[in-house]
């Protein structure tokens, strides 16, 4: 029973995949929250994958509870009483993001050479 | 709420990836029964991923729900007493094999294509 509960190491988690994308969204100044589900999904449409908002805004969650990510709101520029909501890094977030990055690259790069094993071993 | 249930076309399933493997070892008439967790397990260590004894033998389960393999018991050879428990594709399995290897040979490619598009966007 125990067994059950360990990680068996598959593929990455989605949430983990989403992270990622979010950190790097963020490093380019691009994360905003309203627009946010439409840039992934119009970003992974050719790949079959359409990342659902529920997904979505739990992964955002997890960052902002991580300390990584804080929300700011700044007033639309000409327009009085709207404002929107971006992300940015907290003074300390920078740095832990970087390492989370890291951390996903060896885990994308085993993903990788494990979906290539199994073409190999199954398709030659 | 109907979007949680709709499937995001994320990665492949486990469940899926060992259907997959269990296909090829039957067509290389290594499928035994006993031998299955460790054989499997061997093969991916390498890779991080330590399949668990529950989700093989589901995959395993799915194949002869879907008429796909079925069991047989074999004398082992000089033991009178004892026997083994190996699997072999049904009169219809084998052509139904081949259309689900198929179709995982497009989902992996596609699998391989979104993490590759992972590494390049958020690591270049």
């Amino acid at each position: 029973m125990s067994e059950k509960r360990k990680p068996s190491g598959f593929l990455l988690k989605q949430r983990a995949f989403l992270k990622l994308y979010l950190i790097t969204l963020t490093e380019q100044e691009r994360l905003y929250g309203l627009k946010l589900l439409d840039v992934l999904r119009e970003e992974f449409q050719p790949f079959g994958y359409r990342p659902n908002h529920s997904e979505v805004y739990k992964a955002l969650h997890d960052l902002i509870e991580e300390g990584i990510l804080e929300q700011v709101k700044k007033k639309k520029e000409g327009m009085k009483y709207q404002e929107v909501v971006y992300y940015r890094f907290t003074e300390e977030g920078y740095k832990k993001a970087q390492l989370y990055k890291r951390q996903l690259k060896t885990e994308l790069d085993r993903c990788e050479a494990l979906i290539r094993k199994a073409i190999k071993d199954n398709f030659s």
